[in-house]
């Protein structure tokens, strides 16, 4: 039997649905990953006592694990990381309190998964509210995780739906009038340096072909619909397969994502946000994956929010499919990475 | 039995695709649609006769159908409005002498939509190059059925996907860098009463519900990621909620696209060209159908273009299941405008 794989969740904002996702994916994929959870332990144990009796939780202080490492547990036992939280939590209702706890679990993933206790990281939703609101200025997990570990540029890749549709973005949370001027040559270079590398290594994918959509409708239409694709995206796709990269384009965004199209591609690279997400989110119905590539570790995310109102409503609302995928993919990328040079 | 509805087929560019896939859906829609093809009528014979010998097409002269109206014809039979191409088709290769007789085409279809001849009309794509190397200056069909039939705005849907999925667009041709501003409080609240008579007259639903997406990432995320939502947007919509119309958003496009919002939505109205797009052509594998809405005529025509090189293969290449779409959809809209006061 392969030994499994060592995956931190943390367990985001504590009054979302996040908690709830994290206790029920760990525990159903308890046999083929080991699955180490971040966050408050009492909390996290009075949820799983209402999810299934018969999860059975570790807690471990963050100082056991710096001195001695995680502990050998059985299958049926799953560590929990504590990180306690400073006020009680009301599913549903959110408490600046809490906002200073739930950047540390992302600190002490960072920690590990640098440190070798972890092969991945998957984060559930957090409230970015929740953390500006106790007074730590915050953009995003995936902003975060670069300045953390010293990455100066990252890129966001979503994958789910059947067959495989992978997506990256060349810019993200960016209002669209700014995102014609964010895309230059230097920065579209290194997004596809950066999605060429990743898919090679934590992928395992030798050669892998990217196809990139245009700025514009129609990818500018030789022109008549906007210049960037001229003046920019196409050096840098030149420039990029004269260095041997498998990239293609510009192409019109409505008509590449058809399966004659995608069949011949492992990664569709977007210029931005709503030209390569919805088609994503349609495809994987709310069960894709959300990955950073770039980074120096593993780290996978759920696409979705932190459904505060399902959370208000009960344990049992929430649908932790994106969670188990999260996790399933960032064990298949640690199983790769670790193969790869 | 009902009486079959006339719908006239223009067929486009003649060294595209466009005359084999008008010429294969009206003859296997004959039982249920008498179309009347607008071309030249030697050439479509040419090819009629390549595809399959059984086809019977009648030519009509142009003045003739003026001075008598359209002859009665069998099902077995399809009339042809004659209109001869200049020089002769080499399939896959354009040639600006046959460009005028391209717009020559449109120009009876829309004589014809407004004096009566026909209940709809449907458009096989055109080559804008042809056109304008002719020495006219052409934008595209939709622009120029909203010029010759006086209309200040038209709006474009694409419909298509199982379930159906119906998504207009507030900006079309625009470069990306230019869209945000051209969504203003006039063009929006337009675009949305378009869409909503539309819906009401076109496809007999009575109180068509309308989703909205926003302009930026996560429809702006509270004014963080971009204010049109706040200071455009939302406006409309409260504005068009206030007529009674059933308008809801700006919701992010991201996560619109997903059964459990789209199921409850007749319509999305997408802020722009790759916004909406991508996701309609993912979801009917390029059988999608183009609506023009705001005319005072039915018009609809197929997803795609030429397709020079398909054409340039020769017959039999191409799928004519978008133009299949496309007729099918324009007899409806007639079959329900006409009981629609």
């Amino acid at each position: 039997m392969n030994v499994r794989p060592t995956i931190a969740i943390t367990c985001g904002e504590p009054a979302g649905i996040g908690p709830e996702i994290a206790l029920r994916a760990a525990w159903e994929l308890r046999a083929k990953t080991r699955s180490v959870l971040i966050g408050d332990s009492a909390f996290l144990s009075m949820t799983a006592g209402d999810i299934d009796p018969a999860i059975r939780l570790v807690a471990l202080s963050p100082q056991a694990v710096r001195n001695s490492g995680l502990p050998h547990l059985s299958v049926e036992q799953i560590a929990v990381i504590d990180v306690p939280l400073a006020a009680p939590v009301a599913p549903g209702r959110l408490d600046a309190r809490n906002g200073r706890a739930v950047l540390q679990t992302l600190d002490l993933a960072i920690e590990g998964a640098l440190a070798g206790w972890f092969d991945a990281i998957v984060t559930a939703p957090l409230q970015k509210s929740t953390i500006n609101d106790a007074g730590v200025p915050f953009t995003g997990h995936t902003e975060y995780l670069a300045e953390k570990t010293g990455t100066p540029q990252v890129v966001m890749m979503l994958a789910g739906g059947t067959p495989l549709l992978r997506v990256a973005l060349a810019t993200t949370h960016l209002a669209l009038k700014d995102v014609p001027a964010a895309i230059t040559f230097d920065s579209l270079s290194r997004t596809i340096d950066i999605v060429h590398t990743d898919l090679r290594r934590k992928f395992g994918l030798p050669n892998p072909r990217i196809l990139v959509t245009g700025l514009n409708p129609h990818a500018g239409e030789g022109g008549y619909l906007g210049r960037e694709e001229i003046d920019v995206i196409t050096p840098v796709l030149q420039a990029a397969q004269a260095k041997g990269i498998d990239v293609a384009g510009p192409y019109p965004a409505d008509t590449l994502f058809q399966p004659k199209y995608l069949e011949r591609a492992d990664c569709v690279l977007a210029m931005y946000h709503d030209q390569g997400l919805p088609v994503l989110k349609y495809a994987s119905f709310g069960h894709g994956v959300n990955i950073t590539l770039g980074l120096p570790i593993i780290r996978t995310s759920v696409d979705h929010g932190t459904a505060l109102d399902l959370a208000a409503a009960g344990l049992g609302r929430a649908d932790h499919g994106s969670m188990i995928e999260a996790i399933n993919v960032a064990a298949q990328m640690a199983a790769t990475s670790s193969r790869t040079p």
